[in-house]
């Protein structure tokens, strides 16, 4: 599954990455703001939540080239949220995939306008898309600021920076996790189904398994920075525990991560399996997420 | 005018305050979160946008309370503008009307995500709205990303920076104030004429005139910090000249800059004319703007 994965996510890259540039490239900005923006834009990132929400509108039978606007938006969120997260007052980060953080580069306050300025745009990219009826870009809209606003990434950007002055239990922390990330990833597979013309009660079912990948992503991450291959991850591993951060290991144990994360993942292929897509590369790509080891 | 206007202002603010705190309060997010936010649109704006569109909406005819969604979207996206400008990496400003800014009474990480969850929510608060159709929705959020976007005030406020360390033209001035200030001043006022149910062509004669608002309230901001009365501004004068900052009257000369500024009042008041507004209170308060004391 690795090799193939990889490819996969190559495969995406490139298609995504064109309709992504398109988009910014014709926008009429300062050249300094277009330079802090792209630089983020081509940082390495994988691309998977684009990834997912192409899958799951695919295997479902749907269009997949009309999940673009919706999955550039997303991904301009997600970078626009790394931009600002690796901001001096918030993680005080200087590299990110081996390259210099956007601030480190750009200067802190074009940082802050270039997360800013995707942000605004991610919503920008919906409405003038001509790939959409004014429906499906509200239904679309309201979906993606609920995920990412103040009742959700935002909140869990929050609460995860007071987590890290205290100890707190298992369900604060999945709380946390679902806000943070969780929220993201579930938008990617519902929106999916939702563009492949999936009913209600299906999309109720794909927006749990985002929810479940979201957390069984996050478990793995945890386990990783245990016990994961420095030169394999690519980055230092033992810093949550050096920062005394609260993790799925450090309150359940290691064997106590692993388990809870196999029950998060018969949840997960239960889900698949209820929207019919048992024997496909989303329920591959479900298991890798769970057994990475990168 | 200047006691009716402060009358004026009073009464939008009760109203409009009403429906902005009813939104925000309803929202499921961390205690210190909406504190934040809250603290931020509460300290004391003046609304004079929301204002600007009830107006426009109401002299020609429209449904005033429908303005209200998109004016509290405005106005979310005004204060995480004002949010942002004031923290360290950029303005870093420690009082805003007299009280602390956000970052300095919360921090600046809660500040930066008070700002962002803001930004985010306020295309929420259009598309989750009961009061307009999709179509309606649509239209709003196209405009108010581009707007405030990449493409507008973002990219005005890295100008703005780019231009402290040079001196620059009255052209480059303008066009940074067109983007930075302009914009959602134009918006404010076209939006007005667009729930109304205004014909496309007086539309754009109300973008012109929000356009020549915003280069008037400038104007007048710059003629102020020369010429103003410390007591009645409530903020210290000659700051823009100690800062080395090009103004109009840096530019024009304090004449100059006057003169300028009444040319410009005189196409607004062509606006006003063309699109049948001469004798409301839009037609006063652009006087007042272009004469005010604070």
């Amino acid at each position: 599954m690795k090799d193939s994965f990889q490819i996969l996510l190559k495969k995406e890259q490139a298609a995504f990455d064109k309709v992504l540039k398109e988009y910014l490239q014709q926008l009429n900005m300062p050249a300094y703001l277009k330079e802090a923006v792209l630089y983020s834009i081509n940082a390495g990132g994988k691309r998977l939540r684009p990834l997912l929400m192409r899958l799951t509108c695919a295997e479902l039978g749907g269009n997949e080239e009309h999940v673009y606007p919706a999955a550039i938006a997303l991904e301009m969120i997600h970078t626009y949220s790394l931009i600002h997260d690796d901001l001096p007052a918030m993680d005080d980060d200087s590299y990110r995939r081996g390259k210099l953080t956007n601030h480190k580069k750009f200067g802190e306050a074009t940082a802050i306008l270039a997360g800013d300025g995707l942000l605004t745009n991610s919503f920008h990219a919906i409405s003038t898309s001509p790939l959409y009826s004014a429906e499906e870009k509200v239904h679309i809209i309201s979906k993606l600021t609920t995920a990412s606003g103040l009742e959700g990434m935002v909140a869990g950007q929050l609460l995860d920076m007071e987590a890290e002055k205290k100890s707190i239990s298992i369900l604060e922390l999945e709380h946390i996790h679902h806000l943070k990330t969780g929220r993201l990833i579930s938008f990617a597979v519902e929106i999916g189904g939702y563009i492949a013309g999936l009913p209600s009660n299906k999309l109720q079912t794909l927006k749990s398994l985002g929810e479940y990948l979201g957390i069984i992503f996050q478990i793995q991450d945890d386990i990783l920075d245990v016990e994961g291959d420095e030169e394999v991850i690519g980055k230092k591993v033992g810093s949550d525990s050096e920062n005394d951060k609260s993790t799925y290991p450090s309150i359940l144990g290691l064997e106590g991560a692993k388990i809870y994360k196999e029950k998060y993942l018969e949840e997960a292929m239960k889900c698949i399996e209820i929207v019919g897509l048992k024997n496909t590369v989303l329920a591959d790509i479900t298991r890798y997420l769970s057994e990475r080891n990168q």
